[in-house]
């Protein structure tokens, strides 16, 4: 693991949300964009050193409205930058963890994203996200 | 809010957990800690650019303990690094955010911390953390 690339905060309004880390806790804001192969919308903030990802669901069929039926609002995932994903997954199957795809997925900024179950990780849930450069395919 | 200090992780065995942390996900250890004002040992990882605490909690009456027994594991709160602490609790109180303590409290490595209420930050408990330097009392 590289280093701490987001942290994924579950949110119901997610424009009421940024107003309050935009103007209240004085992030700044880096753009949104809708992620439907993830069934959200999301806001990227800069938190100075990493990024905090407001993650608001798009209809009640993705894992984010589902978290946020169970669980309510809050941190939904911690988000590690990694440069090769797939040799990465391929080492922590290799050490028993258990991820929850077989192959990378879109995610927000093009990226490549796989997730750990959070059962592996001690309750908390763990994406690999890996960005992509032109020319990857 | 400058930056990230740390993600705070709620466990229920620290050294498995680290072991985890650190064999799997290849973290560095920076240190442990007992903070008895907390009722929690705690781990310090390096996660490159922030740091994740483990929070194992000593006995059943502090925060973590409650919030293991309610939530199970996982992410427990969001430790922003700010250098006058007290100014920023008296800013937050001013734009309406619920504080959990009236002063700050001592925290891990000696640092000064404050909990900003969760439905305040839409179900994320944010701290403010303040790095004690040598002279300050």
């Amino acid at each position: 693991m590289e280093k701490v690339d987001h942290i994924g905060i579950a949110v119901k309004d997610l424009q009421e949300s940024m107003d309050y880390y935009i103007h209240t806790l004085g992030l700044k804001l880096l753009g949104t964009e809708e992620v439907p192969e993830q069934h959200v919308t999301v806001a990227f903030l800069d938190a100075g050193n990493i990024k905090l990802e407001l993650l608001e669901p798009i209809g009640t069929e993705g894992a984010v409205s589902k978290f946020i039926s169970k669980r309510g609002e809050g941190v939904h995932h911690i988000a590690f930058g990694v440069s090769d994903i797939r040799q990465r997954m391929a080492d922590l199957r290799e050490n028993g963890v258990t991820l929850l795809q077989e192959e990378p997925k879109r995610g927000a900024g093009g990226a490549d994203v796989a997730f750990l179950h959070p059962k592996s990780s001690f309750g908390v849930l763990v994406e690999l996200c890996a960005k992509r450069t032109r020319g990857d395919e």
